[in-house]
Formats: structure tokens, sequence, C-alpha cells
């Protein structure tokens, strides 16, 4: 029986949990590719440090002895950074060889490159485990949506944020404690940087809107909030109003360009995010023939991430079509997507001192001495911040149904 | 640039979305595929309704007329019924045909032979829409879940149930006045059997199971329950312990057999079906690698059956594996789940007249005159039913969770 010979780079929760997956479940994989899956080596940092690794294995700490094995198919890369990591998948590729990446900071950033010159050189990037842990959102996009024109995509697609939303709500807990329990849990980094200020989802929506838009948003006109602003008093305010904090990317066409934004929004009862609690992940996708799925998991873990390598790991011993035709694909059917504009919508806004008339805001209800939920465009709401520094706004999603809601149950609101 | 023909088997509510969605998304189809997807013809019963379909088309009442047309690729079957469309498909995979199906009960009773017959005619099956309308829940668990071994799949994938339960748990409504709503807004049949006492949700989770574990439960060992045993009062009860009732399609292994069931259970607000309301469907995967993920969209409708057809559709043209490798596959992957025991779970039991002692059945709770909450197996709750004539007995899924709520909250809840 012919070997597929497969290296891995890093060892760190997901280099280890694929590693261990294929073992456990190899006789799986050869009775679904007529082939034996083996781990031929393993990069690592430190060679001193004692790893649970067969005797087999090379274990390194050098690229090019790795890229040097007489047979070497298919490369995992499960490195934290971005440079380094590509230039290994790079020269993997022009080794010849299929590559599956989990990083989504390295990806988001040179994924062009990389898929071109994979299909320069006949070989295959997976890339699931870069969103959504073990949601196959990616292959979902990619392979079942095919004819579904692509509207509007919607995540939360960072665990961290959303495991410190929900006990900061549940157990009514400072920022600063559900930061301290995610990290005492390995939910957060020690430097919880790239997640709570929101660069991990917006590296992730990047990838999302590639494969849901064919194109990205422009990074610089993209804003990026994070949950940092977000206070036990406001969770609390939310919390009277029937409504929950989450932290959520979002990606739609506007005109021939793509749109997209970070940041922590209320959602109300009705919206498939309210009840996502945890570390969970969930996505929506809005398509012009189904209308909404909704896709929800575990967003990461060692086994949920391993399960979304290796299920690419099959996927792309299976394929003999390089991914950049797909993309090519996925771009010209979602081209001729109608036109939308951007309208008015609900806002909760907290901070306001003093009058503040503007014609082109609906003040709809004041909550608080301070807080307000009003209904104005973007542009509006940014310039109201702008003339008042104290002033935090978070979109409402679905607000319609939530003033409905309020006309009858506003008298029960209060702060 | 080359043709692909395809003749549509009914024009109901999914034959007439199929057909429109072919002509909406024309563009996207020969974008996807490279070649021409045409309606080549249309199987109606009355000759005499007026149809708006293009003149070019074939639209006949004798599948013989269609079936010797010059070209002919694919077929579509939208019919209602078991033997006469299970006999037109036989004929069309005969003729060289691929055929998509949307027709559950034909599908559950008929898979093996069509996959079967399929697989010596070298032609697919596509049936993405027998199960959870646009929800690609077949083709998740068949591409995007090769290597994981599922242990549990469970589902809402009845609309019309659901929508029911929903406006009598929101509106307090009678099942009758619930049931009339869902008639008049399309939601149900004239006669409602099939949905409301669990037929249709009974056939989809024979196909997910075959799908999932590459086997059925036994038939005849299945008990199918729906939900007209659900009072208005019942409904109370359960809102009361913050449970909700939803009719849900369970499959998993135990030992080398799978077990199923059909039945209105009873979901706490940590269950992602808690929240599923209206016509949604949703569905449960529990695998070993991945966890736990859930699908959730629309469940029926024009557009959302459609959509599923027409992917499949794409997925056909482009295969050229017939669907009958898959199935083995699944099953190979799927034998060696390890064994599950059954074992004790908890109840909600209604009309229980009397005293009745077991000590193999835990008294967790009295919640009102008749209706206790019990921990005990399921062979043991059904001998306490068939001892009293009036008892009703429903599954809380995640028991364990609930008492544990109860012990801090029991005392708010009273009948």
């Amino acid at each position: 029986m012919s070997v597929v010979k497969v290296a891995i780079l890093g060892f760190g929760t997901v280099g280890e949990g694929v590693y261990k997956t294929i073992h456990s479940h190899a006789e799986e994989l050869t009775a679904v590719l007529g082939k034996k899956v083996e781990v031929a080596a393993v990069l690592i940092k430190n060679k001193q440090k004692r790893r649970n690794i067969a005797d087999e294995v090379l274990i390194t700490s050098d690229i090019e002895e790795i890229l040097q094995l007489p047979q070497l198919d298919l490369v995992v890369e499960a490195i934290v950074g971005k440079e380094q990591p590509f230039s290994f998948l790079q020269k993997a590729i022009k080794r010849g060889c299929h590559i599956i990446t989990a990083n989504k900071e390295m990806f988001a950033s040179h994924s062009s490159e990389l898929l071109k010159l994979a299909e320069e050189n006949h070989v295959s990037v997976g890339f699931e485990a870069t969103v959504g842990g073990g949601i196959p959102i990616i292959q979902t996009l990619r392979q079942l949506l095919k004819i579904n024109r692509v509207q509007h995509v919607q995540g939360i697609v960072n665990g961290t944020s959303n495991f410190i939303l929900t006990e900061m709500r549940e157990k009514q807990q400072s920022f600063a404690a559900a930061l301290k329990l995610a990290q005492e849990n390995g939910f957060a980094e020690a430097d919880p940087t790239n997640d709570v200020e929101g660069f991990d989802a917006f590296y992730k929506l990047m990838i999302l809107s590639r494969i849901a838009f064919g194109q990205e948003p422009n990074w610089n006109e993209v804003d990026i909030a994070g949950i940092t602003s977000i206070t036990s008093e406001l969770i609390e305010t939310a919390e009277k109003l029937g409504l929950r904090f989450k932290h959520i990317v979002s990606a739609g066409k506007v005109g021939s360009q793509v749109k997209g934004s970070v940041s922590p929004v209320l959602v109300s009862k009705n919206h498939p995010f309210y009840h996502v609690e945890g570390v969970e992940n969930a996505i929506n996708v809005h398509s012009d023939i189904v209308g909404r799925i909704t896709l929800q998991g575990p967003g990461a873990g060692m086994f949920p991430t391993a399960s979304a390598v290796i299920e690419d790991l099959v996927y792309v011993c299976q394929s003999h079509l390089s991914r950049g035709n797909h993309s090519q694909t996925s771009q010209a059917a979602s081209a001729s997507v109608q036109d939308k504009k951007e309208s008015s919508e609900f806002w909760l806004v907290h901070g306001l001192q003093g009058n503040y008339l503007n014609p082109l805001i609906s003040w709809i209800e004041q909550i608080g001495e301070e807080t307000f939920i009003i209904r104005a465009a973007k542009e509006d709401v940014v310039q109201l911040a702008t003339q008042n520094k104290t002033v935090l706004f978070y979109l409402i999603v679905d607000g319609y149904q939530l003033t409905n809601l309020n006309k009858q149950e506003s008298l029960t609101v209060s702060l």
C-alpha cells in the first residue's frame, strides 16, 4: 500500500492534536484514502523538551532537514508568527508538497501568494482550521454553496472574547476578572491583545470574506474594535433591554466592494448568536437561494482544530484541483450580487453628556442618565462620538424588532 | 458549449422552485459547471392546469415521453408518494440519468435499491433535499466529516411540528388552533398526519442514520411519537421548569447496532435546540474528534429546498463517483465506534394517579398533583406507562443540569 508522508510544523496544541489524531484514526484514514498516512517529521523550536513522539519520526528545528526528506507529500503548519511560517510554506510548495495551515494571521496576510504559488506547482492548500476551529465553514462555503450567491457573512469567531463576555454577564464579573479566568483555563494567552482587541477576529474575517465573496474589504477601511470597552454596567443595561453583547465580525457586498466590520454589537433573543456562549463559535451565512443558515460548534481546542486539519488532509489528498481555481469560481459566482445600500440602524449609545441635536439622528428612547437608543446611519454616530469623546456606541442587530418590543415593554426597563 | 438536460418530475412547491432557480442562476451554473443547464421536460399530473413554463419545455403527464427524449442527463424528482416515483427513478437510472430526489418517504424506503442500481449504472444519486431543507446536512456528513466517527445525531427535522409547538408556547394556543394556523400559512397539509404523528421525521431520521452510520435502526424497533399528546398545560409546566418541548429525532450507535427515536422531548436552555423556533430546522452531529457541531436553517419552503437540489445538481455533475461508494466508506469508518451503554435518564412524567413504587425509579421532584420528574431507564418508564394508562412521559435532554438547577430554584416551580 502506498503511503502519504506528512510533516507537522509546530508541536503546540494544534500540532500535537494533529499528530495524535493521525494515529488514533489511522484505520479511518486508510479506509477513506486507500493509503496509509504517516507522520514523517515534526518541526520544533526547542530540541531539549521531551515530547511524546514515536522514535521513527524525524524531530528537528531545521526546516531544511524536513524539506530534504526523500518522500514528503503534505506539510501541516501550526506555528505562531507570520513571515517565518510563510517562507516555510513557500519552500514546501516549491518542493511539490500540498500544504494545510491553521495559522490565520499568516494566511490572512499571504493567502493570495500561497494560492497562486500552489496553483503554479499543482498542489492544494487547506485552511479550514484558520476559521471557526472544528466548524466546517470554509468547506461549506466552498464545496456546498457553489450556486448560492452569498450576501452577508457574520460570525462569532473569537472564543476568548465570547468566553469573557459570557463570564461577565453570567457571573457579574469585571472584564479583568473574566480575562484572568480565561487565562487560567487556557482560553486566553498571557498577552491577550490579539484576542480582546479584535485582531484575531479580523484575520478570520478576511479569510471568510475571500471565500464568500472572492475578495476582501480594504484592510485599512475595516474598523477593528475589541471587547475592552465593555463594562459590567453596560452588560447589565443590555440585559435589562433583553440584549446581549457579542463580538461579531461581519462582511457583505456593497456595490462591487466588500465592506467589513469587527466589533462588539448587541443582539436580541431572535438572533441565533444570542445563545452562543462560552468558547463556542458560530457563523451565519445569508445566501440568496437558501436564506440564512447558521453553523455552530467548538471554535478552538486541540481536537476540534485537529479535526479541521485532518478533514482538510483527506480533501487535499482526494482532490486533484488546486484551490486557486475554486477561488476564481467563487469570484465569478458572486460578482453579480445586487448592490445593497447602507441605511440607518439602531445603536445603543452610552456616555452622552449634554444635549446633542442632529436631525439625522432619531432618538428612540432614553434608558439611563447617559444611555440612549438611537436610530442613525453609522457616519452620524461616528460624528457624535467624535464630538463627544466620552461616547461609546454599539450596533443593535435586528434593532427594528427591539423597538417593537420596547413599545410594549419599555416601562420595565430602567437603570 | 455543451448542455446538461434536466427533467423535473412534479411541479409543486419544490419542482417549481427548482425550475425557477435554474433560470435565475443560469449564469452561476454555467460558470461553475462550464456547461449550460437546461430544463428539457416537466412531468405534471394535470395537463389542463396553467403553469409558468417556457414553450420549448416538454410538459407531459407521461414519464415515457420524458425518458425517450434524445438527450437527458439528470432527473429531479419532487413528487408525493412512494412506489410510483420509485419506479420512475429506476427507469431514469437505467436510461443512464443521474437522479436527485426531494422525496423523503420514497428515499427512506428505497435508498438501498436506488443507490445499488445507480452504482451499477455509473450514475449518481443526490438527496440533500430530503432532510433539513436548505441546510447542507447530508453533504456535511458525507463530504466534510469523512474521518470523524459520528457518535450521535439529533435533529429538529419537521418544521410543521416545531411551528406548532412554538405557537402553542408563545401564544398560549391549543394544539388545534396552532395546527389551523400552520395550515393557513401553508406550513401544514390538509391532512397533517405525516407531520404531527412523526412519520415525516421518521423518514428523515432513517436517511440521516444511513449517512452518519452506514446503517439504519431496525424500522420496527423505532418508537414513533408525534406531538399530538402535547397540551398547553404541559407546555406551561415545562416553561416553569425552564424547559421547552421540541420534536426531536435521534440516532446513535449502541454496540454494533444503531438505535433511533422519534418523539417530543424536553430541552433546557443550554441545549442548542432550545432556541430553534418556528419552521426552522436544526441538526446536531456529535463526532469523536470535533465534538458537537450544530447546523440550523430553513427546513422547508420553495427556495431553501430548491437550493439543496441545485447544489446537489452541481455536485452530481462534477462528481464521477457513484454515491454507493461513499456509503460503504462511511460504513467502514463508523464500524469501530465504541460500544455505548444506555443508562438511566431524566423524564417528565404526567398523569400519574396513585402510588407507584419501583426501586429502579428515582423520584426526583413532584412539580404538580400528577406531574413528576423521575430518573429511570427507558424500559422502566415504559413499564410505568403500561401499568398506568393515563401516564405520558417525555425525556429531558441534559437532565442532569436541570436537576442541579432545580436544587437552587425548585421553590419557584409550582403548578
